[in-house]
């Protein structure tokens, strides 16, 4: 069964809160740059505050990448720091043809070990197969995303439907695994009710809550349709909640207030 | 002006043909593995026989990523040792929200100084706008690629036109700066026509040639058609040419058959 890990975790630690680890330097408390990565300082002192307050870290690639090679290390220890009953999520929204996106599941799967990556549906089937075919993993695609290019190409219509509606009818019908998942932002609130009721098999990742303005109300209350397991992801407003040295204080104190609401 | 290089590099050598970095170490030949690192070793080899006869390199991350943080160390190091004069792809395919998609821009644009990235346009605008306000820089979308899961939604009818199409039409008018491109496979033949006479502000990067099976006679024609810079790549079928100490001699030997043709 997919998503056991997920669902599992969910369970344990009574939390559908996923908390974003995308650190950026200029942002860390300055006490920090005293370690030798203090990127991954960061980052461990958030999971030692959280880890019984999240299902889910998710770590977005594009705040590694930039650190350059140390950064792919970095990535690389955090992932390792994460307790083994939390979901890891690499996000990192990956694309290509079959042979290149094979690489890019060795990568997160083989390489780094996490439980899930995001992925974009642009390609089609087989720019996904590659990652579907890891039957002991996850994904989640791309299909309303919590930005204002949304509007651009994911909400054209599409012979009576929307484009990310076609996406998540093909994705609905690639499940022969239960292993894929949608990424639905949270700033979509009408969608997400409709989403979520009409494909209850597929597990929701729910980012854009906080900084990027979606309404935590609607997302509770789209956690509690019955269905595959949800994950509700906050970065900025959790991560950044403090900047001195009881900063994972303030973090933790934040995450509680997301599961208040959540719960 | 953007695209110069490009353009300049394309005159300088008289070839509009890339070649694709795309290394596997099981397809590496064997005496290049008492090198300390035998994917660099096949890049520089490559580079060297070939720097003259090609207008650009592409370097697909995907290739990098899976040998983890070495690879990235190979990535930048291959780029450090392709001339001056030769233009530089990373082949990435990134998208994301603009905070995230900012710092993707800093990883190729800033860390590794590449002259371009592929991007995907699922996101929509404020998704490449990081990448776009490189004005030294630029950019490929994607739009028709050479896969066949671009049925699945590339081709599907946006209201009277193809999404594809729709596609092409913001990235025209996105084009501001001039530095937007639109990725178009090669297996595509008979829309590659139509892109190129309706768009010929787009400069087009053409991969699927090859081992994918696009029509190199269709293509040759496509960059006789005037407008801005057209880049055709290959990967596998000039890289993988050879696999004894004299794999370099029958790389370049693979590299003047296609350029003899596209010329």
């Amino acid at each position: 069964m997919s998503f056991k890990k997920l669902s599992a975790s969910i369970e344990k630690h009574g939390a559908n809160l996923c908390i974003g680890l995308d650190p950026v330097p200029e942002k860390i408390p300055e006490f920090l740059f005293e370690y030798e990565d203090a990127v991954l300082e960061f980052n461990t002192r958030i999971i030692e505050a959280t880890k019984d307050a999240v299902c889910a870290y998710k770590l977005n690639a594009a705040f590694y990448e930039s650190l350059g090679e140390k950064g792919w290390s970095t990535f690389g220890e955090t992932v390792a720091r994460i307790p083994d009953d939390v979901y890891v999520i690499a996000d990192c929204k990956r694309s290509d043809i079959g042979n290149s996106a094979r690489h890019y599941a060795q990568t997160f799967f083989d390489y780094f070990d996490v439980d899930a990556v995001t992925v974009n549906p642009y390609m089609g089937f087989d720019s996904l197969e590659p990652f579907i075919n890891y039957s002991n993993k996850d994904i989640f695609s791309l299909v309303v995303t919590s930005n204002p290019g949304a509007r651009d190409f994911q909400m054209c219509d599409v012979g009576g439907k929307k484009l990310f509606e076609l996406v998540l009818e093909k994705l609905h019908e690639w499940n022969k695994l239960g292993n894929i998942g949608a990424v639905v932002g949270a700033t979509k609130g009408e969608e997400l009710v409709g989403i979520r009721s009409r494909f209850p098999d597929l597990s929701l990742l729910i980012p854009g809550i906080g900084t990027q303005g979606g309404s935590i109300e609607t997302v509770a209350a789209v956690v509690r349709i019955p269905g595959a397991p949800i994950i509700v992801n906050v970065s900025r407003d959790i991560i950044f909640a403090g900047f001195d040295e009881k900063f994972a204080d303030k973090v933790k104190e934040k995450a509680s207030y997301y599961n208040a609401i959540l719960s």
